[in-house]
């Protein structure tokens, strides 16, 4: 039901909240969530377009979350990707009908609602592991080996 | 989130409800759901297969449900149409991570287990407005009278 966009996104922002304080590239966020490097730089961008995560130049650039792991929610991430479509409005199109969805899509929306509100109160944070190697799978710190070699 | 198919199958669906007891062609159908009807007509053989409408053949021929609305819930319909993709494993492909998704991804699977959930606990039944005319959106009634001229 999310986009491989949005899923992309969330690994990266995952790992760069793991690896808080420190700068990641491309090619390292690429490796250790998976992610084709080109699709990544083009989500990092957009990520970046609206403050989320912040680009460092020159060397030792890279990527770097725009704040605390603690204060970005996943739904910040998800409205910058991918947002989730609320039913604001009849689907059937009719004037008469907009201010007061029919049984059906009052139902669904309110299912859509529901995710809204349970990755708006999901931080970073809450999703790193005590041990930080197993917030993004233990993938993360074998490719990181792997990207060091 | 959902998607267009999912959508029109519902629509139809409650549609049925709302008419339980009468068939109604692909006509009628398309008119009130404001479904094109050769889409529509794909949806309900889909439905067909999975038992959920009932297709009468011959005069006063058409669909009807494959059960009463109090019986069948709209995630019955989803899942045939087009299920709720769960996370089952890590999608960053780990077999040593497969039965112990990251925070991350049990997190969004919990979401994706709520709508289930919800869609699970809501019967067609439920979403018939006390006033029939109005489960799907007042445009019902007025396609009704269309179709009749």
């Amino acid at each position: 039901m999310l986009s491989q966009t949005t899923e992309y996104a969330l690994r990266a922002a995952v790992w760069l909240a793991q690896n808080h304080g420190t700068s990641q590239t491309t090619q390292q966020i690429a490796s250790a969530t998976k992610v084709p490097a080109g699709y990544l730089s083009k989500v990092l961008q957009g990520l970046g377009k609206a403050g989320l995560v912040r680009a460092l130049r020159g060397k030792g650039g890279g990527f770097e979350l725009g704040k605390p792991p603690a204060s970005m929610t996943i739904l910040e991430i998800v409205r910058v990707v991918d947002p989730i479509q609320r039913i604001h409005t009849c689907p059937l199109g009719l004037d008469s009908h907009s201010r007061h969805l029919c049984p059906l899509h009052h139902r669904i929306d309110q299912a859509l609602a529901s995710i809204e509100a349970s990755f708006e109160s999901t931080s970073l944070a809450d999703l790193l592991a005590p041990q930080p190697r197993e917030s993004l799978c233990k993938f993360g710190e074998e490719s990181k080996s792997g990207v060091n070699h």
